[in-house]
């Protein structure tokens, strides 16, 4: 059942056609639609493939399950946006500089009065804090003087086995050997970047990208060159192979798993062929895997990492998306790289902060970390269709907005007219923080994309704020 | 009452006399000395001065007070080891290359069975164990949200604010403002020696110094220049004053209080003209004030930091001596280079954890922080002094102990056929960790000298592993 990479799978094309149907009134709200089965034989294709159709319209919000009576088009206030087309990034290396930017969302992050669609964090009210606090003290006082005390690289080694034991989920397959803890995933991304390049190097990275990815290769001193993403599948494989076929490129880094901020989910065949092509040429991928426990329909994606039997990919994650921003737990399997990511951890931060990881471990083990994810996943999901549904009412009709599968930001293309640092600074004014789209890019284009963050609960004061981005979008529009 | 740079303090040279004197037998042990009083009036200067000629030849462990009845020669149970001379590293910038030697000393760390003379840690039993993990836990419960949460650069301002109280003593005066808080120490030096250099630029360096900074100095491709030191008053500026004049330093680093490994104190007057010195070359210092709480004596010594008026000193301090190692908290003061230094901090790691921050605050504050660094003082202060004791009684005659007036750390000169990456080979198999020489070195010089923490209390086991290490040094020098 595996496509050529590229396109859409076989679920996705028939949910396509029947969208199209519904979009063009054929299929009216309210209507019922063909069983499953009825539509496996319309559209030739299984009965499971039909079942993944229909979830993913109920996904994008198009159709709805109604018990025993089978499923039935939404009411749709009005068409629902489009979503941004690949994106075309241009074809040379680039100095980075975003810096500034960067410096500012997070400013604003620290203001409680500041709505915070901007810097992509999930809200406290979202996570197990009190549960997180009172195991974190009781570790505290049962840890003793192991608690204030060094636990040098690799870092905690309950942890380490936790990590090693939830891999099995994603084909991963590490031993507690296999990692080293980091203080967050910023931490784990910056070694692996040090680790396996040296100033002046090129990187290939994802169009559009995580900016903290862009600061930290600003920093290193090296170039990055923007592989085109499509806005579901991730990474565009074709051209990434003429891009390496045309440059000399010293590491690819990469997040398969609902992309910082498309939210793209690359398919496994993908994933399969990205390490193979990075093989082919002996390029060591950086695998960023943070939101790899997010997808909103609960299943667990492979890594990457899972089809590499050479050690070439460095695998990173964290727990400051699902579980505590603020605890700094993060980690890295480097594969071939081990010793010498080892190394550079000594002289970044000597060690990770040892009572976060004890208490993180023990959440994992004995705290219900699979209940909490999956009600987050549901929360994230929820707040993420609610925020589209809202920019969709109160934005231009031409705009565009991801679908994403997992994760908790949109990535929305304004009429081409608007300046989203424009819009950012009038945002700001009236206390609502956003992303502007050039910080996604090291070229800094993207000029007409924002990105929103969804971590938080809905709440009418996002309402509220979403309308007012409307509205700002809606004057600059007409050129106010 | 300053003396001109480079030569020692009148109370130093006054200690000097009456230790020539016990040395020479012209007093002898158990004998009675002058009065502080009578001493005052026979060397010609106050009585303040007399004072402390006296506390220096208590704390050389030459004569010991009795309660009301005078001070009086202590036995010495053989001539007592010099200290050794001032360095003589060569005049070139050095590529570093230590990395291989530092991970096997933090390898050895975590094993509970090698006796901990290797890296300089304060041992558990040391710090205020119970009460900082109440303290934590205490916290972890009230702080709710926002101790799950990222507090970003800056970091915490409670944490800021008490540090800044702090600063008065040592004639920082810093503002909570000026501060930007880090995963430990070596996170600071990290991020200060990438705000100020480029791969490539030379950075002026203390020799012996800390391996952490050589490494840092590696990782970034920099070029350490060795400065000597002197083993009581650190950093020779007449040597580093010729090295600006012949080279172009990017910066300089230098730990005035009490350097690691020498335990050298820079006097104010030497600090001074140092600031000076780099200003008259735009030459920024990056001060490493890890120890400066660490005083035997108690006197809290300035900062250079302190005579600088143009933001030139990116100033860093830490909790790990002092307080929790493995809370991973220090934190930052870098003058004019504020904004680079935080932009760098959001690559680095993005925030630090919030919940140590919070409860390192709240020990300052609330917690008896001053009443536990005096008895931590003078714990630090025994144990080096046992340490010298036990090493000058089972180590051949011929070797040199520094005199540290402050830290945890001894520098022993050993014969200079022997080799200390040898006797660290033979010290692991006798399951002992020490440091050899050559890492504290861009050229891996001081081959025939190590390094002893002494931050763990005196016990039998110590005393026990410093017989066996004399005899390993024995058994080398005579060529085994």
């Amino acid at each position: 059942m595996t496509s050529p990479p590229g396109t859409p799978a076989l679920y996705e094309q028939v949910a396509g056609k029947i969208e199209t149907l519904i979009r063009a009134g054929t299929l009216r709200a309210g209507e019922r639609i063909p069983s499953v089965r009825r539509a496996s034989a319309q559209h030739g294709v299984s009965v499971t493939t039909a079942v993944q159709a229909y979830l993913e319209l109920e996904n994008r919000g198009l159709i709805e399950a109604r018990p025993k009576s089978g499923f039935f088009v939404r009411p749709q206030l009005r068409p629902r946006a489009l979503e941004p087309k690949t994106s075309r990034p241009a074809h040379t290396a680039t100095t980075v500089g975003v810096g500034g930017l960067l410096s500012r969302l997070f400013d604003a992050a620290r203001m409680p009065d500041v709505v915070p669609f901007g810097a992509a964090y999930p809200g406290a009210e979202t996570l197990p804090v009190a549960k997180l606090s009172r195991i974190l003290a009781s570790v505290a006082r049962s840890a003793g003087a192991r608690g204030i005390s060094y636990d040098m690289p690799p870092g905690v080694e309950a942890l380490r086995r936790q990590i090693a034991r939830r891999s099995l989920d994603w084909g991963g397959n590490l031993t507690p050997d296999d990692i080293i803890t980091t203080c967050g995933g910023t931490e784990a991304l910056a070694l692996c970047l040090r680790a396996v390049t040296k100033p002046g190097d090129i990187v290939a990275v994802e169009s559009p990208t995580y900016f903290g990815v862009l600061q930290a290769i600003e920093e290193r001193g090296l170039k990055a060159l923007e592989i085109p993403m499509h806005p579901r599948t991730g990474m565009d494989l074709d051209a990434l192979e003429r891009a390496l076929k045309s440059r000399a490129v010293a590491a690819c880094l990469a997040v398969p798993n609902f992309n910082n901020p498309l939210g793209s989910l690359m398919p496994d065949e993908h994933k399969q062929r990205l390490v193979e092509i990075l093989a082919g040429r002996d390029v060591p991928l950086i695998e960023d895997d943070i939101n790899g426990d997010l997808a909103h329909d609960g299943t667990r994606p492979r890594v990457a990492q899972s089809y590499d039997h050479e050690g070439r990919v460095l695998l990173c994650g964290s727990f400051s998306k699902t579980l505590a921003p603020g605890y700094r737990v993060g980690w890295v399997a480097p594969g071939r790289y081990h010793e010498r990511v080892k190394a550079l951890k000594f002289t970044s931060t000597l060690a990770t902060a040892t009572l976060p990881q004890l208490a993180v471990a023990e959440f994992i083990a004995n705290g219900g970390y699979d209940h909490h994810l999956r009600a987050l996943r549901g929360n994230f999901a929820e707040q993420t269709q609610r925020m589209s549904a809202a920019v969709a009412a109160a934005f231009p009709e031409e705009i565009k907005i991801t679908r994403p599968s997992g994760g908790f930001v949109l990535w929305i293309e304004l009429p081409e007219k608007i300046c989203a640092l424009t819009l950012h600074e009038r945002a700001l004014a009236e206390q609502i923080s956003i992303a502007p789209g050039p910080m996604f890019s090291a070229k800094q284009s993207f000029r007409n994309f924002i990105r929103l963050n969804c971590g938080h609960r809905w709440s009418e004061r996002a309402e509220g704020a979403v309308a007012t981005l409307g509205r700002l979008v809606k004057e600059l529009a007409v050129g106010g």
